[in-house]
């Protein structure tokens, strides 16, 4: 029994997110059809983790298990043959027999854009926070950086989506200025549903209304999602990547 | 009467076109609902030139006449909210009696974007032409070069499109690689029905064969759409900027 690694980009506009529902057009869905009539028999994939509606992914990993063997570039081609044009499959590779996309996971990187411009995108719509007043991306670095380190994040996880142990531990934070797109990047060893979104959300609730920072560590102690700030959109949202 | 001046970045890729035509979604449509709406009348707009089904704009012009005086901000502001995200209102002005957004232009300048990457992406897949084999710029250049000046572009015109005067003068050709981007600019005192997209196509023809790029003057010669290569694909053009 092969396993098989891969790792996938993909725009989540048109999904309904990562993980299968019914009669909804999903990530994991279109993949395991492309994979099972690759196959000629029904093949399950298992994901790094979920990525909700309109987040989308650079570099999602997920492994499947299949009897038989296909070179890694044909598998990468003929996936990308068979799957529409908001999937594209980047790498391919076999896997040691103990390898899961989930659980191997040491930590994960994600990136959140906003587009900090006078006017809305026409084009950048579906993939990016627009706000319009100027945000110096100093100020907010002062403000991420208070999410860094070991923190129960129950303030920061979306309610009914608690998990047992709301502990979870940012390694960095790091805002980077490029062109008219500020682009947040959090690493973890791993994140409660809707984390992401409701830190940047916070982040710049703090930083607009001219809250002091310290605000952030009542925040935690709260262990309340009311006590913390907005969500920001999906849409500005990626998983970039995925440690092993 | 006011002559208003609007300046709007769309991207193409839900609209059939700019042209009003009988149950399709295009551009002019939206716009003229949602300044119909606005001046509580109807109104109807002249754009600088129709673009094709799936073409971008980051600087379409059109021009309007009203009855009504609102001040240049709030028309602005005021479509941007009446109209879909995929059209942005990025400038309005008053504009003198004689201003017309079609006869008073003096050139055009189109750019077309090809994504020059082994693997295609999920995210651009809508706005330029992927291209996986390496394109060498300068050799590119060189070939667009021969495209300069005053020529009939019969060859070069969409057939069933052909006007009374296929005379047309490229004022300009340049290539710009950013990253893994070529940014192709042509500004002409005009443009045939796909004009852009077959030149694009037809250097991008030469430089894959190999053709000896004197072929061109041939097919210059031929004033047969057949005599030319391919169409690139439209979603990798945008209507850059209308000068006057």
């Amino acid at each position: 029994m092969y396993n098989i690694k891969c790792t996938v980009e993909y725009d989540g506009t048109c999904f309904a997110g990562w993980q299968i529902q019914k009669n909804a057009r999903t990530v994991q869905r279109e993949i395991e059809k492309a994979i099972s009539k690759m196959y000629k028999t029904h093949i399950k994939i298992t994901g790094s983790g979920r990525t909700d509606s309109g987040v989308h992914a650079l570099n999602q990993v997920f492994n499947y298990h299949a009897m038989a063997f296909i070179p890694e570039a044909s598998i990468t081609a003929g996936l990308n043959s068979l799957i529409s044009d908001d999937i594209v499959i980047k790498n391919t590779e076999y896997a040691s027999a103990d390898f899961h996309a989930r659980k191997s996971a040491i930590s994960k990187t994600y990136e959140y854009i906003i587009l900090n411009t006078a006017k809305p995108s026409a084009f950048y719509r579906n993939h990016c926070w627009h706000i319009n007043d100027y945000i110096y991306p100093d100020a907010l670095t002062k403000i991420l950086e208070l999410f860094e380190g070991t923190h129960d994040f129950s303030s920061f996880c979306k309610k009914r989506s608690m998990v047992d142990n709301p502990v979870r531990t940012i390694n960095s934070t790091n805002i980077r200025q490029i062109g008219d797109f500020l682009k947040i990047e959090i690493n973890a060893d791993g994140f409660l549903h809707n984390m992401v979104r409701n830190i940047v959300g916070t982040a710049l609730h703090v930083y607009r209304k001219k809250l002091n920072p310290e605000i952030i560590k009542n925040m935690f102690i709260a262990k309340d999602r009311s006590a913390a700030g907005p969500t920001a959109p999906a849409k500005g949202l990626y998983l970039k990547k995925v440690y092993y």
